[in-house]
């Protein structure tokens, strides 16, 4: 079997159009802003694509991922809510999920990656179950897979948001006695780092 | 006092490069990522400047942000470290700090506001410390402040990042009883979300 070049998937499906541009234009923003075509933000910008045509056109709508990897970067590309801005939340629950919910209702639609689904397209599966290293199931095959599967590997359905969304508050600030920054008193007397959480050590 | 319009602002400072790009360049990368000019996240575009200067051109450069507004995205639009690429991390302490360090000698620079620094520049101290209500400090006056003080709000020092850095293994997946869906087995029998920590309840 020969492989297909990403340039091949492309001219395979001209008038796909996902997030609002051509699968070129959507590979490409992936590549400038995640720094490499991973098919974990492939398999996100098409989740994003599903729950921006359910959640409507013109609504302001909110965002939560289930997963530090890879889909915060797919709702930063393709929608306007950021990691920074407040209006995308990152969990850490390493759940291949997200949802887009209107800012005012807090109605919206989480999409998932559905195993049950993903088992018909066994390359999806066997990469996302790390059953396959990464040199016997080359990026352009699974890419591939991705494209073809669209949204047939995805379960969808509408929720209401109950925690999470809106503006967190700031709360009381206070300075921290040991290195005279400032942190949130809710953290107790000292700030986190000087608490022992810190990453970091001094050098000269 | 006149205020003075963001163009006016650029209009001084022709010479002035942050981040290799010029301050007009600057300021529109910001609100084309983030949404709007938020002060936050021209603070941390200039940090990022003053630590990506300190650790020099040429190195690979990880990211640790220590709060969750602005400052990943000043991260994100000025390096190539992203939430979803794994190369920021991003710490929720509210504090204004971030570190860039070479991912392979794991030495770097941590910057952050000074508060003590910051009180020679009182619109800033004032804005961060919540102490003006916005309507009575525009965006522009702000705006204006933190550009003419760029660094010297900031303390710089040089690090060794002891934790956080490199890839997180993904370890075992379970595929949950409860929901289906895939989870790491380190969370228990159940996924974070059926445990009772989920944020959504479904609607018809």
């Amino acid at each position: 079997m020969s492989t297909k070049t990403i340039k091949d998937m492309v001219d395979q499906v001209p008038d796909l159009v996902i997030c609002g541009r051509s699968l070129a234009d959507f590979l490409a923003d992936i590549e400038a802003f995640h720094g490499f075509l991973a098919p974990g933000v492939v398999l996100g910008g098409l989740m994003v694509d599903q729950a921006q045509e359910k959640v409507g056109p013109g609504v302001e709508a909110d965002a939560v991922v289930e997963t530090c990897r890879c889909l915060p970067d797919a709702v930063q590309i393709f929608t306007p809510c950021t990691a920074g801005n407040g209006w995308l939340k990152i969990l850490d629950w390493q759940k291949f999920a997200l949802t887009l919910y209107d800012k005012g209702t807090l109605l919206g639609y989480r999409v998932w990656l559905d195993l049950e689904k993903a088992r018909r397209a066994p390359h999806i599966y066997n990469w996302y179950m790390g059953l396959v290293p990464k040199k016997d199931l080359p990026l352009e095959v699974l890419l591939d897979t991705i494209i073809k599967a669209r949204r047939s590997v995805f379960s969808c359905v509408p929720v209401r948001v109950t925690r999470l969304y809106g503006k967190r508050e700031k709360g009381e600030i206070k300075v921290c006695p040991s290195c005279g920054e400032a942190y949130p008193a809710l953290q107790g007397d000292q700030c986190a780092a000087c608490q022992g959480q810190g990453y970091y050590e001094p050098r000269e």
